[in-house]
């Protein structure tokens, strides 16, 4: 079953007559066509019992053709009433349209108001976020395979990065290397920015990189990820630059390790979210550092980073075989040092595969 | 009179008790916090006769001090309601507040529909996403500031992809050298994905840089721009690579560069966005190239490029000086050639003064 199908599926068994998709991610997610429309409209409207179309700013509409859409797609140009034209293709195709699901975590109050008073009697009582989010808490193997591609990539900026460690190099100078790195092999987008912190810079987990120099004998946090035909991959290492590193910072070092493979073990169907939080906090906990163990293990991914399951306390809901989230605890010592570790993973029958490979065990670089 | 006392006298004058602002941007532009919360609550509430507050996840409350915000700022944690918090704020501070403004251009319906629950007797009429709109409209000297500083690190950007280019390389390795430069410098976001593209590839004004080589005797045509302390640069470039350039190829730059330095020069406060639109298409379509200009001039910027004033047919606005925006024309032969050339602009009391100043006389770069 396609993902639209899906959709049209739920739009029947709740009963509502429109289904209106305004998030440019979710229009990708359903019908393959990327863009983003910035102030324009662009939009995909679903039937129960009829065909899709797509509304898009007259400049796109040949490349929604492009993508295959095999469904009619409608323009319109910069000083047309985009929601006239909707307005018109929807009374084509349902007569007097009242029940209406849209995206309420996505759609603003200026265009919803203009379709409510474009169809002043319809109700807008169906919120299809959640039920796209639902869809894309499982993914398909085709998916997986579009993850385990980006998590290739991301393998090989931690390699281009270890290498490229210098004490003469700053954190800003390591974000370089590597994105030149992975554009000259024609990846184009991180997932977001890239993140290098050395010695106590590791110990803020919101900080950016900075023109510091690389700190010998301290621990390098590496945060990173590309985008692969629209799905992402995010991971981090924490290395050490140079041998003699502080007995602090090799036990901090173990502690996050042992958290984060004892969670990645524990994963299999059925086990909570929370409970998968848990099993790497108490480990931290013991260890004495629960205190600086300051966000939650893990977040759903997919095309974004910002995908369900939580993993985190509270949340109860149970893990499924096609569940891809991040398993990444972290140790952050304000003043002393910061270590995060962190894999991508996938649910299966039986337990969790990685997207990415780089050795977690403590890898020594030597000092240049 | 800062950013958000104008707010709060159009509050005044407008009979509102409260002004909700939800777009992260324009919280960095009224209060200087630059943050995405992503899925996260940050809001900053201003009232007409009292002091504002800012909202944030409680991670980010120490940020929103460290930036020297002197007014309260509240935080929340993840298993908190965000909304209850911030009803409870708002009632200390006024009593039954029942008209306010929204970004209704940026509020999302379910955040509306839970502050509408939480205020059930209130109306929501105000809007203040034109508000800020047209503050952001003239920019301050300080702005202006920003703006010719990252101006420049786009010259930068022009002088390191001109150097780059060679027949052995790709136009995503151009892109990579670009951005690879700027980030040594510690430039670290374009403001928006840099374009490199090579004959019969620039005549697609949406296409995104290829795997394909630089074409010797071809245009080439650079659109790029970089973040710079919250404010952004845009612009183009195109240049022959080698001397054997074709006839036609020619042609098109000499109308196009026309066409840019005579609406460049036509720039005055009381000229309209329309007519200086009109400038620049009338001398490409007297040219015989119309057909192949099939986007409005400009657009404004400042802090994204998606500001105004729109620089095209039908906006009747007159320019006044401190606005802001691109000039671009542009000619797209589709299967012979592109160009575009470009500069962003502010407006004085006299013309126009660019932000990027390399040189727009056609560059003959020879092949290596």
């Amino acid at each position: 079953m396609s993902h639209i199908e899906s959709i049209q599926n739920w739009l029947v068994e709740n009963h509502y007559q429109i289904g209106y998709i305004s998030n440019f991610k979710n229009i990708q997610y359903l019908t393959g066509f990327e863009s983003d429309p910035i102030e324009r409209v662009l939009a995909l409207f679903i039937f129960p019992n009829q065909d899709p179309f797509i509304f898009a700013p007259a400049l796109e509409v040949e490349a929604v053709k492009d993508t295959g859409w095999k469904f009619p797609v409608y323009g319109y140009l910069d000083h047309q009433d985009p929601f006239e034209i909707i307005k018109n293709q929807i009374l084509k195709r349902v007569n007097n349209p009242k029940s209406w699901a849209i995206e309420k975590e996505n759609l603003v109050v200026s265009r919803f108001e203009v379709i409510a008073e474009k169809f002043p009697t319809a109700n807008f009582n169906g919120n299809l976020t959640p039920v796209i989010q639902k869809m894309q808490l499982i993914k398909t193997p085709q998916e997986i395979e579009k993850l385990e591609l980006a998590g290739k990539w991301a393998d090989f900026a931690f390699e281009t990065g270890f290498k490229a460690l210098s004490s003469s190099k700053t954190e800003q100078d390591i974000v370089a290397e590597i994105e030149y790195a992975l554009k000259k092999k024609g990846i184009m987008h991180t997932s977001f920015d890239t993140i290098i912190q050395s010695g106590t810079n590791a110990a803020e987990p919101h900080g950016v990189p900075k023109k510091d120099f690389i700190k010998p004998n301290e621990l390098v946090l590496f945060d990173l990820g590309v985008i692969f035909d629209g799905y992402i991959s995010d991971a981090s290492r924490t290395v050490a630059f140079g041998n003699n590193l502080s007995q602090k910072s090799k036990d901090i070092y173990a502690v996050c390790l042992e958290a984060q493979l004892t969670a990645q073990s524990a994963v299999k169907p059925g086990i909570t979210a929370a409970e998968l939080d848990k099993i790497a906090r108490d480990i931290i906990s013991k260890a004495g550092y629960g205190e600086y163990f300051i966000h939650r293990l893990g977040h759903g991914m997919g095309q974004s980073e910002h995908e369900f399951p939580s993993i985190m306390e509270g949340n109860n809901m149970e893990l499924q075989p096609g569940m891809c989230f991040s398993i990444e605890p972290g140790i952050y010592i304000p003043g002393v040092a910061g270590v995060r570790i962190e894999d991508c993973v996938h649910v299966t029958d039986s337990g969790a595969v990685p997207f990415t490979h780089t050795s977690k065990e403590l890898k020594y670089l030597s000092i240049d």
